[in-house]
C-alpha cells in the first residue's frame, strides 16, 4: 500500500467523508492509537457497503471479513476530524479488496486494505453480478 | 500468512498466554468483533514486548507500529478465553516483524503480522545490538 | 456508596473474580479510564447474572439497565489485574439494584450500583418468584 | 434525574452538540451499549470543559472525575447521529456537578451527572474564583 504513490492522493478515492474523533481514541501517547484507527477503517467499511449493498443483493448474502492491513503513516491527533477514503482495489471471483485511507489536517496518515469474501451456504461462493456491475467503477483512480 | 501452516501450530510459537474475552468484545453479530481481535493482539504485543525489551534498551527508543496485517480464520466466541501466541517472523535492520496467532477452543482463528520500526532522532534507525540478540532466538519454529 | 463503610470490603461481597487490564483501558491520563471502569462493572454484572439467572427464568425475561452509578475513589493502574465484586443492595417489587465494587493492590478503587429493570410485555413486570429467592441470600453483608 | 423533568428539555441546557454514533457503540442488542453512552458523556464532559477551562484556570489545576451516574431511559439506535447538552446541575465549594443529556430523533434517551473535584497539592482546593464566575449562569434552567 504505502509504496503506491496513487493510495495517498484523497482526490483517487471515490467517496469519502468527514469522521469526529473521540478522547478514548487516543493512547496513554496522546496520539490517535493503532486499534482505534483501525476501528475508523471499519466505520468507513459499513458505511459505504450499505450504500454500495443496498439493491444489489437479493436474499440475505452474507460478507465475512477475511483479511484487514493496514498502514501507519503518520500520528494522528484528537480532537481534529478525519477524512476517511474508500475505493476498490480489486475485485475478485468471491471477493473483493477495497482501499481505504485515512487523511488529517490534509496529509495521509494510515492506508487500509479489506478483503470480503461472499459467503454461501457452504463456503465462498462468486460474487453477485448486480454487485459485481457496482463495484467494477469504484477501483481505485490514476 | 494464511498459507503458511506453521502459523497455525501454537507449538511453533515461543510465548503464549491465556486472555479473557469481554462481553464488550462482541459486535451485534454475536460474535468477536474483527477490530475487538486486533486488540488483542495489541494487547500482546505490549505485553510481550515489555519483556523483550527489558534490559535490553539505552535510553528511551522508540518503536512506532509501522504495518499491522491481520488474517480472520474462524469466528470468535464469548465468554470462553483466548490463547495469544507470539513469535518473531523477520528481523531487519531498522525493523523487525512479530508473527503473532489467536486460538479458541483449540484451534487457530486469527493471525497477525505487524512491523515495528525502531525510530531514532531524525527516522528509523538501527536496532540495537543487545535487542537483536534477543529478536534471534524467537524466529518462528518449523 | 461511597459513605458506607461496607461497601469497601471485599468480605462483605458475596461473589468476586478477578480480571485481567489491558493496555487500552488506560487513557492519555495513563491510569484506568473511568469508562474503562464502567466496562469493568458490565462485565462484572453480566458474568454474574448469567449464573443468578441460570434456570431461575423461565421464557424470555428481559432486564434493561435503568441506572448506573460509579463512585470514583482511587486511580487504577497497568498491567495489574483487578478484583472485581457483587452483591445485591436493594430488592424491589420489578427491579433489583446491585452492589459491585472494584479492587486493586487491596483497595477498593470504584464502586457501583446498578439498577436492572424487569420488563414485561408491557412495561415493568413483577420480579419472577424464583429469582427473587435467589437474589435474598446475596445481600450485601456487613 | 429522570425525576426532573426539566432535564428531559433540551432548551434548558446551556450547550449542545450533535455527535456521531458508530458501529462500535453497538451491543449485541443492537442498539447502543449502555457503556457506549457513558462514553459520549465523557466526550461530552471534556469538550464542552475545555471551553469553560481556557484561559479561567491558572497553573495545572487538576480535576478528577469523583461520581457519575447514568439514567437509561429509551435504547439508542445506529447509525443515527445524537445531540448531547450540556448544563451545571450544582456549584459546591470544590467541585461541581454538570447536568448532561443525550437525545436522538428528538427525544431524551439518557442523562448523566457527573462530579467533578478540583485536586489541589494536598487533596480538595477550592474552586477557584475566575472558574466559578463561568459556572454560574450554566445552571440548569427551567
Amino acid at each position: 500500500m504505502k509504496n503506491d504513490p496513487r493510495r495517498r492522493e484523497l482526490a483517487n478515492y471515490h467517496w469519502s467523508a468527514a469522521m469526529e474523533t473521540r478522547f478514548a481514541d487516543m493512547d496513554v501517547n496522546g496520539h490517535l492509537n493503532n486499534v482505534a484507527i483501525a476501528r475508523f477503517f471499519e466505520e468507513t467499511r459499513i458505511r459505504f457497503n450499505w450504500a454500495l449493498f443496498a439493491g444489489a443483493l437479493e436474499g440475505r448474502p452474507r460478507f465475512l471479513v477475511g483479511h484487514v492491513a493496514v498502514d501507519y503513516l503518520a500520528e494522528g491527533r484528537y480532537p481534529a476530524p478525519v477524512t476517511m477514503a474508500y475505493a476498490l482495489a480489486e475485485i475478485g471471483r468471491s471477493s473483493f479488496r477495497s482501499a481505504k485511507a485515512m487523511f488529517q489536517d490534509g496529509r495521509c496518515i494510515a492506508l487500509c486494505d479489506t478483503v470480503l469474501v461472499h459467503r454461501g451456504e457452504s463456503g465462498a461462493a462468486p460474487l453477485p453480478e448486480a454487485l459485481r456491475e457496482r463495484l467494477e467503477p469504484l477501483l481505485l483512480k490514476g
